[in-house]
């Protein structure tokens, strides 16, 4: 199973105020508006990392109190957060790493700044992890 | 001053371990061989991502108890811990950081995987960062 690094994403408390702050240090652009994820409670933004469309920098704001974000905001103050990986076929990936010991954190549901399917887990060795569906992948 | 995202820092215990675990649940292999950075006490391999030479997933075993990744990963069990840019011109990018308030910690130092010079900051939004210069960032 190959899986590609499709972006870091970082929790911060705002994200309009978090894009001029990674324009204003790193030259980060955005790739994408900012996009709402109800699916889980946040919003996120895509920014060009110098690669083009990937690996980017996935900043994330959480909404809301009941956000699993927005605890891991108030516990950390923001900061690095999950690595996303991009893969051909989720439900294929999904058997592997649970084969693997990884937990789904419920079921795929449709990433907003991608339209396509996405997962998360954790897994053995403790990490937060994203799955994206990308046919290119 | 545009920055190119060169490589995500992950600490873990043991590099040895780590690498034989990112190959089995996300396919990742060495970029190179394990490489010892006394000037920051650790043991570090880069992994390749899935985008070939940049950017690549850096493992880091720190050595010895004095080692500020040892305190890392006493408190955390290890993880994410880094963000390292590629940047052309060090110096030029270390005055523009320590300009929005970065500070740095120490003076530039080789880094042993790259042979070239790098440096460590922590930026005014609670960043840990590597610079690494890179002529063709």
């Amino acid at each position: 199973m190959r899986m590609r690094l499709e972006h870091v994403g970082i929790v911060v408390k705002d994200v309009d105020a978090a894009r001029a702050y990674y324009a204003d240090l790193y030259g980060c652009v955005p790739l994408t508006p900012v996009v709402d994820e109800p699916a889980h409670e946040v919003r996120v933004q895509l920014l060009d990392a110098g690669h083009g469309s990937m690996p980017s920098i996935e900043l994330v704001e959480p909404v809301g109190e009941t956000s699993r974000v927005a605890a891991f905001l108030k516990k950390t103050g923001g900061g690095l957060h999950h690595l996303a990986y991009a893969v051909a076929d989720l439900d294929a990936a999904l058997t592997h790493l649970k084969s693997k010991g990884a937990m789904p954190l419920g079921a795929p549901v449709p990433g907003a700044a991608h339209k396509v399917r996405t997962a998360w887990l954790f897994t053995p060795g403790r990490e937060l992890i994203e799955l994206i569906e990308l046919p290119d992948a």
